[in-house]
């Protein structure tokens, strides 16, 4: 079991995949650094997930996996897992499967109000969603919003604002206030699945 | 053993998912049919590629599942696969995740002229690919071409001009002829893989 806090990294792409890991608490995200700079989040890891998958083909991990919030990770060894622990990683990776196609539909679909409206609602499904005297929030930055709506960082700051303004969000530093879940999902046009 | 011819469905989304399917032969993409009418590709299966894997979680099939070639599929009953087989389809699984976030960066990167020729030179890869007299092509209709670039039918059909009019393809009906390897791969930056 290891454990790492928000915005640090399990492995890295290139990193030789020695290991298959399974995600205990928290949220992790499968990301691609473009040479551009730009981070597009390819994937989300909830709890009970499988990652660093790359290990069972017994290469390099292709991308990185990132913290979004504190994790609790096991880490395991493919060679030596009995057949009842591939059996379910199988079925973990079939439902995984369904996940990011949904995920891939999402990025798709819908104006970005839209898709950020849907992925507050999806991380208000996850471990990023807490709840303090002010209400439910979801600890996410702009910038992982942006990675997760096919967007930039501004455009999503802008629609924030209008949102806030809107009286449907509100916005502190990291986090964002889901103020009225009924108006959010009549902008989010659908909703993309957390389980 | 099952052909199906291109442009047939092996399942659609809703039916019953009772049977894992691994491709033998052909080319076979999952979609998504958007209540607006626009297809979008989700995923390609290539030979030795196990998909339905919704019937390991005993689920509906969530998404539908397309032949873009004749192609020969083999069902198998997930509740009677032997461990070894299983330990397989989690292998196979492991290498299609890689392969399907591939796909997804694709899909964000780049103008639409590149992600046209980065699709291709993907499709040249799979057994899409065939060699007349004329030189190397690949099947696929505009439309098809679209669903698996965050494009349009319209915009396709425009930049694939362009690209004629260049001398890099020529298009014949659902034949796209590859004449310039070297400059589509120019244009294409970057590639998508297909193994």
């Amino acid at each position: 079991m290891k454990r790492f806090g928000r915005k640090e990294v399990v492995f890295l792409a290139g990193d030789r995949a020695d290991t298959l890991y399974r995600l205990q608490t928290g949220l992790v995200r499968i990301v691609e650094l473009l040479p551009d700079g730009r981070t597009l989040t390819l994937r989300h890891v909830l709890p009970g997930d499988y990652f660093g998958e790359e290990a069972l083909e017994g290469r390099r991990y292709r991308y990185a996996a990132e913290a979004m919030t504190e994790v609790v990770v096991e880490g395991l060894d493919p060679r030596t897992m009995s057949h009842e622990a591939l059996h379910q990683v199988a079925r973990n990776l079939a439902r995984q499967m369904r996940r990011v196609q949904a995920y891939e539909a999402h990025l798709q679909t819908g104006e970005l109000r839209a898709r950020i409206a849907r992925y507050l609602l999806f991380l208000a499904d996850t471990p990023a969603s807490h709840r303090d005297e002010r209400g439910l929030y979801v600890t996410a930055s702009h910038e992982e919003i942006a990675d997760a709506t096919a967007s930039t960082r501004e455009s999503v700051s802008k629609i924030l604002s209008d949102l806030r303004r809107e009286g449907l969000i509100d916005t502190a530093y990291r986090k964002v206030y889901l103020l009225d879940l009924k108006a959010l999902e009549q902008e989010a046009e659908g909703f993309l699945e957390a389980a």
